[in-house]
């Protein structure tokens, strides 16, 4: 008992130590409190514009006054540097990886140029470069590529957006892809602006307008990244062909009903189809989309700065950023993930690879069968497979990132390519083997890009001088986007 | 102060009863305890056998004395009513549900009779009923059916067990497959019994003697579940042909040096390979494996009964355990993931089907083309094709769950004998075309298993009656077998 009496006989000067050194701490305490409220109310008056966005506002830099991070990272789309580590990069040339594609497409504006897209911040750029664009096309080819779409079209229309020519909108249609094309620019709330994905959910009896958060973190890009095509020969009208479902059977069996025709093809005569990027339907197919994640997830992941946490609008490969996706729900090395990644995309390639040769071997040898008689009645199932080939070959190799997305679905869909491109030219081997045509018949070498133009009859040079003359004719007067 | 001494002014009888409770406090306390060691040491004495086991102790009921709850899970892999939801069950008798598999391996055992295994317990039981034995079969046969086998290694070596007639080790052999396969009797390390496993190794440079316990509890089922061949005519010593490697390329190259043919096709003549089940080998190549696991973990998963955690040896489909296997790493609920495993199995069955069709046809063109008058000459190109295609889809049919323990390697490869046994079908069309052959070649009515072993010849009435009498005059005089 004695002890605790002695606890008190301390100096006074001891007690007064104690006291301000309590009170320093307090304040200490108390600016550190201040700070973390300040970083609280600083992420929460980011809500709030600074300066009020007006309706229809294109200008990514006027939204970006008001977000400057989310703005800042999407202004990072630029930087295309990235080279993926299985050998993608912004500039691939596809024909020249794979001049196989340039007979595959003879007739068709894609045997004349097809590159990797860049990312959003070049988008009227690559569209107004693009030898495809060379060839008239309609106001739709512009759907996807600018802030100015949601504009133009609330002010003419849709159906008069696209069935406008593509180069009479040129000179309005100059803010690259960015914040107006999902945000709400009062609330900034995610909101679908394109009409097509409105529509072609409501054909189905889905209402998009009930979607939670996270859905819309990717029909936001669904607008776009999907597979679509132009309703009318004169209408043009930006159509989804969801209406029977989205695997490639089943978008192929709604073109099969409206005798839908992409393009006739040059060598072998087949109404064909093209595929578009079916990057949002293959996603559906595979296990990231099965467990609940969204486009954003991975391609968005957030990222922290001070006290704010913010969605990075630098849209890119998750393989660019692997510690902010991958590694967020998968405990692997990088190393070991990436390798896991490329495994997928190496064994779909092998078998998009066969499909490929056994189609250039389909169209050529049906060209021969024709000039030595065969009839088109004879023909007509060798037609329709090769459409049917083409098309499953074409889902899954222009969707970006479908390996990944979906490896067993994109397997199993160029499995039935390679079924069925063999099963026509096994009709055309009995048909050829009948005509007398000596087998197997010469295949011309088309080993590079310019070869295989060469083929088809491409006269590169004179389709270069052109675009040259109509981009200083009339692109140059459109002025530079607005970068 | 006064407060400390106010509390010791308690009357005596509340010391006393804060005395007895204290002493019955920690009496319970001890109690407690000693169950929790005498549980614990339960543990430990489990590890030591109560009665020694003799070395190449065949009887599982012996292991079982000491090991009582490895042996009721193991003797629970009796009952095979589990029914998997992709329509699996034990009773599965796969030439009724794909009759075009009779056709496939037309003038081979498999022809007759092919039912799915009904598991470890059945071994024995299985391989002395099944039609396959009713022809003359090598000591080989028996090599994985039975704890017997490494007994009778040890007394007259494996080279003469594998070279003796399978019908004269069969008195020998009764007791199946269970403990001392995979078990040390001493120490219950796991161990290789099989020579076929650790020469295979060794050819390849590998000591499978430093492989960790992890690497052991899959080594000890890849001593069976693996591809395999009888290596020489009269020798029929049990090989992996592994040295090249073990992807179905790889082994196929292996097979294609040393001119390997398992048998000759009845119809098309066709120098043939016959999968057996490169379970350990597809699995090798797919996520689970790649991520760490063994066999053991989801075919044989821990489970705890008191305070013994121990090795459920009932082994079984996981999906008859989905809390006990997935679930312990997957977070989603049984439906799903059951859902996710469907899918998977759907998509490359379906590749599958169509390597089938196609084989089916290839074999009987060759022959209506060989009946017109093709010289072997023209016709090697498809002989080579299809021993190439049928190869490869049976690397993946044959294999227990590779479409789940490898799908995306499984449809690559289903690809490529699609690839294969159309470019062989391409082949003959010409070469039927030049015959003078009206095509489509007619196909047989093979649609149930009974027509399709009609079709190929096989008279079922007389080789049952056959296999009967054989069952009486010789199987009935070896015993039953310890079940």
């Amino acid at each position: 008992m004695s002890g605790d009496q002695t606890k008190f006989t301390q100096k006074p000067l001891f007690y007064w130590l104690l006291f301000i050194a309590t009170a320093v701490v307090v304040f200490l305490i108390g600016l550190f409190g201040a700070s973390v409220l300040e970083r609280r109310s600083e992420s929460y008056q980011l809500l709030q514009p600074v300066k009020p966005i007006a309706d229809w506002e294109p200008s990514n830099a006027a939204w970006g006054e008001n977000y400057p991070r989310e703005y800042e990272t999407y202004r990072a789309t630029a930087d295309t540097s990235f080279a993926s580590p299985h050998g993608g990069s912004a500039t691939i040339d596809a024909l020249e990886r794979y001049p196989r594609l340039v007979v595959l497409w003879a007739g068709y504006a894609f045997s004349r140029d097809y590159k990797q897209g860049r990312g959003h911040y070049h988008a009227v750029e690559d569209i107004r470069n693009t030898l495809r664009t060379a060839v008239p096309q309609p106001g739709t080819c512009w759907s996807c590529k600018s802030t100015d779409v949601p504009r133009l079209m609330n002010k003419i229309g849709a159906a008069e957006f696209y069935k406008a020519k593509w180069e009479d909108l040129g000179p309005e249609v100059v803010n690259n892809i960015g914040c107006q094309d999902c945000h709400d620019p009062k609330t900034m709330n995610l909101r679908i602006t394109r009409p097509a994905l409105i529509e072609a959910y409501q054909r189905q009896g889905k209402k998009i307008e009930e979607s939670t958060h996270q859905q819309m973190r990717s029909q936001v890009c669904a607008q776009c990244h999907v597979e679509y095509y132009f309703k009318g020969k004169q209408e043009k009208y930006l159509t989804f062909p969801w209406d029977e479902g989205s695997t490639a059977e089943q978008i192929q069996s709604y073109y099969d009903k409206i005798e839908h025709v992409d393009w006739t093809h040059q060598i072998s005569g087949t109404p064909m189809i093209k595929a578009q990027h079916p990057d949002w339907e293959i996603f559906q197919m595979g296990i990231h989309f099965q467990r609940g994640l969204a486009c954003a997830d991975c391609h968005m992941p957030y990222r922290s700065e001070g006290g704010v946490k913010f969605t990075n609008h630098k849209i890119s490969s998750p393989l660019e950023n692997v510690a902010g996706s991958c590694q967020v729900c998968h405990r692997e090395s990088e190393k070991e993930l990436i390798g896991n990644v490329q495994e997928r995309q190496e064994k779909v390639r092998q078998l998009a690879g066969m499909a490929e040769e056994l189609l250039v071997k389909a169209h050529i040898e049906t060209r021969v069968a024709l000039d030595h008689g065969a009839t088109p009645e004879q023909i007509k199932a060798v037609h329709q497979l090769i459409r049917q080939a083409q098309w499953r070959w074409d889902f899954v190799v222009a969707s970006h990132g479908g390996s990944f997305h979906a490896p067993i679905e994109c397997a199993r869909i160029l499995g039935n390519a390679i079924e069925k491109a063999a099963e026509a030219r096994t009709i055309l081997a009995g048909l050829l083997g009948r005509l007398g045509v000596e087998l197997p018949v010469p295949m011309p070498d088309i080993s590079t890009k310019a070869k295989a133009q060469r083929y088809i009859g491409l006269d590169m040079a004179k389709l270069e001088a052109e675009k040259g003359d109509f981009k200083k004719r009339v692109i140059a007067t459109w002025g530079e986007p607005a970068l």
